[in-house]
C-alpha cells in the first residue's frame, strides 16, 4: 500500500504539499464517543508553529487553522472517519528557477526526481516539513482517545548540538524554550544557536518521547512489536536518523546483569527496557529517543549537481530554521500517540477471549 | 492486521514456537521466474546455526532443514505463494515447572501473559529467538530476488561488548568469527566472551547492515520511507534496542555543513545520509546499524516475581548464548532484504507512469 | 483496518457525512505524470447529480464543486497523495426530531446506532448516499490513469423495475436518460417511474459495468481475484444487493459445454466468463452486473420501532429519489475503475520478473 | 498486498498447489483461549472430501490429514499464529504433456500464463480447487472462535442444474447428499447428475450460506461493509460467478414497500435485507447465496488454442467431478466464517468507547 497511511485500526491518511492549496488528512477508526473539537487539534498545531520553542526556529508566520470536516457530532466522535483540513495561507509566489533544476544537498530534491520523474519543486513539495501539520493533527486526535484510556504522551529535547539537558522537569518542558526538561540548559542552547546561525550553519539534537499510563499488553509480535512500530513511526519523520528504546545504544555496552530490569512486587525496579519486553508493553513508562540531523538548508555555499548533471555551487537563500528542534518535538509526540492508539485498538480483540479476565491492563504507578 | 506478516507486496507471514512441532512461513508476492531451491534458503539458515560465528553461541545442535512446499516449479518461482517449513527436531522434553509461573527478567514471559492471559512457557514459545528461523528463510528468498536486480545485502558486527571493530574487510566478514569485518578484533572479542561467560554474564553489541546496488527511488513517503521501513524491520528483531541510518545518532552532534553530503558529477562525495534522502534511496549504499542488548538469560541469581505476585530469586539453568551476536547477524540481513524487495515491488508501479523514461534506476558505483 | 480505505496500491480513503461541512478524500498511489485537472473529476461528479439521468431522481440542487488540494503540479499527477474536497453547500437546517429516535425501515439508522452507540441522525450521516461523491471523485482519477493505459470503463442500466433494456447502444448510454443502452425502453421506464411515484413507492433495477481494453493478467488469486475485488467494490455501494460476473447466476443453470468459452486464434469465441478466468482477466471485456434494491424512503406509512423500543408508524417526508438508478450508475463505474487501477499497479511488480517478456498484456479487440 | 491473505484482524494466509508437496496456511489474530484441536479442523476438511455429498463428486481418494504446527497449547489457542499443514499424498506422477501447452477452456491455464509467464501445469497448480483445503482449515478455526461467541454458520445447496430445493430442513443439510436442505429433491438431483454425466457434461447450482446468532453492529462502512466482505469472500472461491444478499437480485424487481423489512418490538418482521442494513449486521440471520458455474472439465471434445497460438481440439481425460457442488459447500461456509470472525475483531475496538454500554450486541432470536 502506498505510503501516506499510517496505522491499521487507528489509521491516519495524509495529503498536502508546502505550496499547494491545503494540507489535511483522514483519521479513520477512532472509537465513537471520544470528546473532540477543533481546539483540541489547534492546541497541538500551535506547538509546532515557528517561535514556540525558542530562537532556533524562524519567525515565518503560519496560521495553520484546522477545520474538522466530518466524524464529529455534538462534540463527540461518531466512529466514522474524521476529515480535517489546514489551508496554506502563506504562499507568497516567488521565483523558484534557482532551485528548480538543482539538487539541494541533504534534501530530497534528487530522490523525488528519481522516484517520480518530476516533482513539485516549490519549497520541497511533499518532502517539506510542512507535511507534518497533518501528522500533528492526527496525533492530537490520538491523544484525545488515549486520554480517555488514562494514557498521556510527552516529548522534550534532551540534547541540542551536543549539549545535553538534565531531565529534571519533563512535565514542565512543554512551556519552556526548545521544550527543554531542564531550565538551566536553555541559556546555553540559545547561545549555541546564535553562534551557529552567525556561522551560516545548522544544528541537530536528540528528542525523548515518553508515554505514561500505558497498560501492559500492547504490541503485536513478531513484526509489529511496540518498539518496531515506534521505530517506524519516529523514523518516518523528516530529520530523524536514529531511534532507540530504553537504554538503547547504551544497552549494546552493558552486561546482561546490568541491563535486565529486576521485578519487585510485580513492578520493575528499573526501566532499561523502556517499558517494552518482547515487543509488548510491560506497564512501565514507554521511553524512546530520536536523533535529529541538522537542517540541511545552510546559509553557506555548497557543491552540488544540476538536473542535467553539471557540477555547480549553490547558496540557499531565504530564512530557514537553525534546527528541526523544537518544531519536530510535537511531531514526534504525535507519531508515538498514533502508534499507541493503534495498538490499543488491536489489543481490544482480546476482549473477546475467554481469558480476558486474566489480562491485567493497568499501568504501573510511577 | 495481526503482527505475523511483514511487507505489502513482498509479504512474509510466519508461524512457530520454540517447542512446537515446526516453524515456517509463507512468502507471497515474489515475481515469477526467480531461481530458487532449498539450498538457497538452507545456506542462510546455516549462518544462524550455533557455532557459526565463534564462541559466543552455544553448541546446541539445531539442524533446521528447510522444505519448500509450494510456489516453485522447475527451479523457478511461479509467482504463487512460497510455503516453507522447518521441523523442530531437538525438542527434548524437560520439566518447565521452574519457569512456568515465574517471570524471567528481561524476557517476554510477563508481557505475553498480560497480553494473552496464558502462554506456551516452554523455552519462550513465540517470543523465543527460534522464530527468526522463518525470518531468515523469507529473507533468503528476498535475497534471491534482489540478486536478480543486481542488489546484494550484507551484515557484520561492528562492536561487541563495547569493543569496536575496524571495517577493513566487510566482504570477508561472512566467513569470519562473529561475522567480523576486522580480522584483528576477533581475538579480543573471543577473550571478552570467555571472561564474561566465566562471570555468568552476557554481552551486547552493534551490527551494521549494508545494501549495495540499490537503485535510487525506493521508499514510500511520508510514512513508509525506506529508513522507516528499515527501522521497523530491524527493531522487530528480538534483542534490538536501537536503529540508526548513516551517521545516525552522531548526526545529532554534527553541523549541517558537515552532515550534508555534497554531490559531485551526479554522485555523492560522502554518505552520511546512509543512502537515503527524504526517505528514498539515492543510489548510494544503504547503511543501517542496530544496537543489540545483552542476552537476558544470565547464569547469575536474579530477583523477580512469580505469576501470583510473590517476589523470589531465580537462577536460569541450561546452556545459553553469551550474546545474540553473531546469530542475529543473518536475521538482520534477512529483514533488510525483505524491506528492499518490498519497496522494489512498490516502486514497480512507476513502470506504468508516462514519465518512467525519466527515472534512472541505476545505483552508483562504489 | 477501518473501512474508509479501498485498494492496496491505488488507494482511496474517503470521509464525509450528508450534513457535515464537506466530503472528500485522498487518492494515494497514482503513478506520476498522469494528466489530471479538476474538470476531469467534475465531469464525473456531474453525472451523479440529480436530474442527470431522467425523472427517477429529485430536483434537489447539489452543486458538488470539487477542489484538488494536492498531488497535482502543472496539470500532471506528481505521485504524491491527491487530496480533494467537495463542500456541502445545501445544508438547510431543519428539524430532525422526527427521525432522531426512530428507525427508518430499510435504512442504516438502527445498525449505526447499534455499532457506535449514537449517530449523526441528520439525513443519514455517513450512511447517506452522499458519501458516494468521494467514490466518484476517486474513480475519476482512476479513469484518468486507466485511460493512459488504454482502458475505458462504462456503466449503464439494463433493467428498471423489472423492465429490461436491450443493450443496443452501450456507448450512447451516458448521454441518455437513466443511462439507458436502449433508446426505446426510456419511455416505458419513465412511465413506470411516474406510476410508482404516484403510488408513493420506489423502484430497483440492474446496472451493468464493463471495462474495455483490459489486458490479460490482472487479478491476485486466491483471495483478491479480479471478480472478488469487483464484487467487494460494487457490493460496498449502498443499494447493491447482488453482483454477478459474465453469465453470473445464469451460469448456475447452464451445462459446462454451454458455459465454457471456446478459444479461437488466441481469442475467445464467447464471453460467459465476463473476461475473467481463475480470477484473472483474460483480455476480453470485463463484465459485471449489480442488483439495486428499491430506495427505502417511500412516501407511505410504515411500521417501525423507536430508539426506546416502542412500535410506531412513520411516514418519511421530503423529496426523495424514486430509484437509486440512475445516480448509482457513475458510482458503480467509479468503483470498478478503482479495482482495475489497483490491480494494474499490483501486476506492475511482474515487470521485475525475468519472464516479463513472456507476458502479453494486450487486450483483445472487440 | 498480494492475494494469498484474507482478513485484517483474523487473517488467513494460504499456500499450496494441487501437485506440490503440501498445502497449508497461517491463521493469525485468533484471540487466545479458544478451544482448538486437529479434530476440529479435520471434521470440516472431511466435509469437502469426494464422496461426501453424493454422486456429483468423483471417488478420488484424498486423505487430507491436517497437522497443527503452532499457536495451540494445552488445547487452547495462545493468540500466536496458527500454522497448519496438509501433505499432498495422492500425487501419482503422470504425463502432463497433453495439457502443458494447451489452454483448457474455462480453466485458468491461459490467464496464469499471461500473468506469470509460465505456470505449474500439473493439475491446475495454484488455480486448482485443491487450494480450498487451506480455506476450509482456516474457516474451521474461525468457526471455533465464532462458536465461543454464540455464532454458527451453515451452508446448503438450494439449486442444482436448475432444479431448486425447498428449504425445509437446513439444519439437517450437513448430513444429506449434496448438503440438501430438502430430502425430497435428492433423488431428482442424483438422476440429473447421472444423465449429465452420461452426456459428458457438467452442472452448476446455487448455494446458500447463513449465519445465526450474529450480533448487530458488524461491518465496516463504507468499503468494508459486511455484505461487501461476504461478496469478496464468496466470489474469491473458484467456481462462483455471482453473490447476492437477502432478497438479492429479486430486490431489483420489488417495490420499496415490499422490500423494506418492518420493525416490530425491536426485531424485524421479515428479512429481505439478509441481516444487513447499511453494510452492518442488524441482528437477524445473515443470508447470502452464491451462483456456482458448471465444472469446466467436460468429457466432450472442445475447441481451444495452444500456447503457440494454434487452434486445436481437446478432450480432457481423467475422472472429474460433475459439479463443484457439494464440495464447494463447506468452502463457502469457511469463507463466510472468516468474514464474520474478522469483523467481530474489528468491532471489538468499540469496547474502548465510552459509549460501549449503549451498544447491544445480542442477536435476535429466530
Amino acid at each position: 500500500m502506498s505510503g501516506s497511511t499510517f496505522g491499521r485500526m487507528f489509521r491516519l491518511t495524509t495529503f498536502g504539499e508546502s505550496h499547494g492549496p491545503a494540507l489535511g488528512g483522514v483519521l479513520d477508526g477512532c472509537p465513537s464517543g471520544i470528546e473532540l473539537c477543533e481546539e483540541d487539534i489547534q492546541r497541538e498545531l500551535d506547538l509546532r508553529k515557528p517561535g514556540q520553542g525558542g530562537i532556533a526556529s524562524t519567525a515565518r508566520k503560519e496560521a495553520d487553522a484546522v477545520r474538522i470536516l466530518s466524524g464529529v457530532f455534538e462534540g463527540r466522535t461518531t466512529g466514522t472517519p474524521i476529515g480535517f483540513l489546514v489551508e496554506n495561507t502563506d504562499q507568497r509566489s516567488r521565483d523558484y528557477s534557482d532551485i528548480m533544476d538543482v539538487w539541494r544537498p541533504g534534501h530530497a530534491d534528487y530522490t523525488f526526481d528519481r522516484k517520480f520523474g518530476f516533482r513539485d519543486y516549490r519549497g520541497g513539495g511533499r518532502s517539506s516539513g510542512r507535511e507534518t501539520v497533518s501528522r500533528v493533527a492526527g496525533g492530537a486526535i490520538a491523544q484525545q482517545f488515549l486520554a480517555s484510556q488514562g494514557i498521556s504522551v510527552r516529548a522534550y529535547t534532551v540534547e541540542l548540538g551536543g549539549i545535553p539537558a538534565d531531565v529534571v522537569d519533563p512535565a514542565g518542558a512543554q512551556g519552556r524554550p526548545f521544550f527543554s526538561p531542564d531550565p538551566d540548559v536553555v541559556d546555553g542552547w540559545e547561545s549555541l544557536v546564535r553562534d551557529v546561525k552567525s556561522d551560516g550553519d545548522t544544528l541537530g539534537g536528540i528528542v525523548q518521547v515518553e508515554a505514561l499510563g500505558v497498560p501492559a499488553g500492547l504490541g503485536e509480535p513478531v513484526f509489529d512489536k511496540l518498539d518496531a512500530m515506534l521505530a517506524h513511526a519516529l523514523m518516518s519523520v523528516g530529520a530523524v536518523k536514529g531511534v532507540e528504546i530504553g537504554s538503547g545504544f547504551q544497552a549494546a555496552r552493558l552486561r546482561g546483569s546490568d541491563n535486565n530490569d529486576p521485578m519487585r512486587e510485580n513492578t520493575f525496579a528499573s526501566n532499561n527496557a523502556g517499558g517494552i519486553l518482547g515487543g509488548i508493553s510491560n506497564g512501565m513508562p514507554v521511553v524512546a529517543r530520536a536523533a535529529i540531523k541538522p537542517i540541511p538548508s545552510i546559509a553557506r555555499e555548497q557543491t552540488t549537481t544540476t538536473r542535467s548533471g553539471e557540477e555547480r555551487t549553490l547558496r540557499i537563500g531565504g530564512r530557514h530554521d537553525i534546527s528541526a528542534i523544537p518544531r519536530v518535538v510535537p511531531v514526534l509526540k504525535a507519531m508515538a500517540s498514533l502508534v499507541l492508539a493503534d495498538l490499543l485498538l488491536m489489543q481490544a480483540r482480546q476482549s473477546l477471549s475467554p481469558l480476558s479476565g486474566l489480562m491485567e491492563l493497568d499501568a504501573f504507578d510511577l
